[in-house]
């Protein structure tokens, strides 16, 4: 069994029969061409965890979900995502042949709800659910006692809520610890924080089993419209901002909740790590680098990480000779409203006939040359 | 270096500089929990092809192509693909930094051309290339005049076209023959029939190499619309059939032209292995069991293989207790229009409030226990 159970002992335990795998893990983790030569970086990596199944980290969370499920023999699943957590619920439940039903935040685009829904979730939308405070409580209470009478657990991908199937997510630390003897700067993009947590937690955790492991340090990056972490953390504080309103663009790190951020300052601080502030247009751009530059498509929040290098590189806080790790979190397709702004319409073209592809070509050629 | 350089012995010969890579191959082969045991099969397995960079196999190919063009110093990438092949190769073009101009067949969905133009590689459509035979081999000779010009080659995946570039497909057979020692029974779609002579010349290749290897099935399988290889093949007649137009609607399954059809009788028969058509019908219903009751989100022609086994024991000609292995070709990104016909609509609602929630959710859980 391969997958995140590779590292069994490291993760709660989960008897054999029950473990699931998709064949999620072991993401590659792919040496920059261009973006790192071009920052002077000559050691600058991509962990692709945009390659999971469902195309995203998600997909480690679910896995082990899914498995303490079977283990424990739970008939049903309710969770309350509206992005990447409940595409890796629905696939891992259809694979465990159990329901799959999600409170779905009142407005969530249609278009990642329909990946829940090719599995076989239910996506209920409830009025206001997510918008208002009132509401969002009233179905979070219900929901745990529908759970509770359903001998389940609402699933939401956070250590305050399933500490558990969290640990399955400290599987990154323990890919990356194995990548680099030598310890490595790893940039993790934050919206609860769980993510960053999770990797910051994960290496602490292989260094109390391999006594010799170097130290990795981990920086957490957000996005400056919902800077619920970063500002705290880089300027010593203990405690993470509650924000009023989320006012960045990028779909996933919109958390406005401050769910795991107290411990997410006290254990990126202990790994030598900071935080870092992005801004949305720097992401994008940093989306666009990476699949233009890299060949690596993924979605704008997986982009947040290398938005957060060049940050640190521009603060002048970045030791270019350690290894330096951008986590890419999600694939690009689960936006695909985003990637027809990145089609570039400058090589798009209908021709009349094979004279008029060949001056085109020609052109495209000559161009390229010129530059 | 990973990707397909794991097994760069087998490979044709690229210097460790040139050798790239985006994380391709070592895809998970993951084994049915719920298809296999209801077909009666407990040893059925798949293989996540549709988990490479860019969701389908043919960044294998790309990798290799790419490699020998940045070893020989080729400064452009000149293709023919409307599909998979465009996207693989627009990708590893912007890791290696070349220009990628792809001729287009005329009518090619947007949606296929968008992926490649993320990565910024230039779409030019002609008027009724791919439609009429003289249109088609005007821009076919004139891009081979070009490519001379330019001291590249034009890239299609074919062996008739790109012998070397196709040895990186091989790579599913290495990858295959190392997880089953005691040899399996694989089945693959077929639609010119590159990928079915790469995993059946894969094992051979293996096998010349490990004298003690044990030997592997290799089944082809195609859409009955489109029946170049498989009947000839079943039937024990050594040439493929020209089809004069495709009447498969299953993207990417649709090419006519015989193209490596010849040595893919050949070589699936040396293997001990034969030929499957299936409708179109029976791979919806396949691509869709994929989703739910596996958690597995391919594109239609990547349930074919799926679709190839349940023909094949409907035949009775399955040795079930061997392995059996479906190679899962394309991601389900790929073809979002199919993705929302799948999306069930029946687990979809809007609710008023939390109450409704919670009557709408018991309803389920009650449907579900009811079955």
């Amino acid at each position: 069994m391969k997958g995140i159970w590779t590292y069994h002992e490291l993760l709660p335990e989960v008897e054999n029969r029950a473990r699931m795998s998709l064949g999620e893990g072991h993401t590659p983790l792919v040496k920059s061409r261009f973006i790192g030569p071009a920052l002077g970086l000559d050691n600058l990596y991509f962990k692709l965890e945009n390659l999971n199944p469902t195309g995203s980290y998600k997909d480690r969370f679910a896995a082990m979900a899914l498995s303490r499920f079977v283990q424990q023999g739970v008939k049903v699943c309710l969770a309350t995502s509206s992005g990447n957590t409940g595409a890796a619920l629905a696939a891992y439940c259809a694979a465990a042949q159990l329901p799959c039903i999600m409170a779905i935040v009142d407005g969530a685009p249609e278009g990642k709800l329909q990946q829940m829904r090719v599995y076989g979730a239910a996506t209920l939308m409830v009025k206001d659910f997510g918008r208002s405070p009132a509401v969002t409580d009233q179905v979070m209470t219900m929901l745990g006692r529908l759970a509770e009478e359903q001998q389940t657990s609402v699933q939401i991908s956070a250590y305050c809520f399933c500490p558990e199937a969290m640990e399955g997510v400290q599987t990154i630390a323990y890919e990356i610890a194995e990548a680099f003897d030598e310890g490595a700067q790893v940039f993790v993009p934050a919206g609860g924080g769980g993510l960053t947590l999770a990797v910051a937690r994960g290496f602490e955790r292989w260094k109390q089993q391999h006594e010799t492991a170097r130290h990795h340090v981990v920086h957490c990056v957000q996005p400056e419209g919902n800077d619920t972490i970063v500002s705290a953390l880089a300027s010593g504080q203990m405690h993470p901002t509650a924000v009023p309103h989320s006012e960045t663009a990028i779909s996933g790190l919109q958390v406005p909740n401050v769910l795991d951020g107290l411990e997410v300052i006290a254990a990126c601080r202990r790994s030598g790590g900071t935080g870092f502030g992005v801004q949305d247009e720097h992401v994008w751009e940093c989306q666009d680098w990476l699949a233009k530059k890299e060949g690596i498509f993924c979605e704008p929040a997986g982009a947040v990480a290398l938005a957060g290098v060049r940050r640190a590189l521009a603060e002048g806080s970045l030791a270019p000779e350690q290894p330096i790790v951008c986590l890419i979190t999600g694939h690009g397709f689960k936006d695909m409203q985003r990637a027809s702004v990145m089609a570039s319409t400058s090589g798009n073209a209908y021709l009349a006939n094979e004279a008029g592809l060949k001056n085109y070509i020609i052109q495209l050629i000559t161009k390229k040359n010129e530059r």
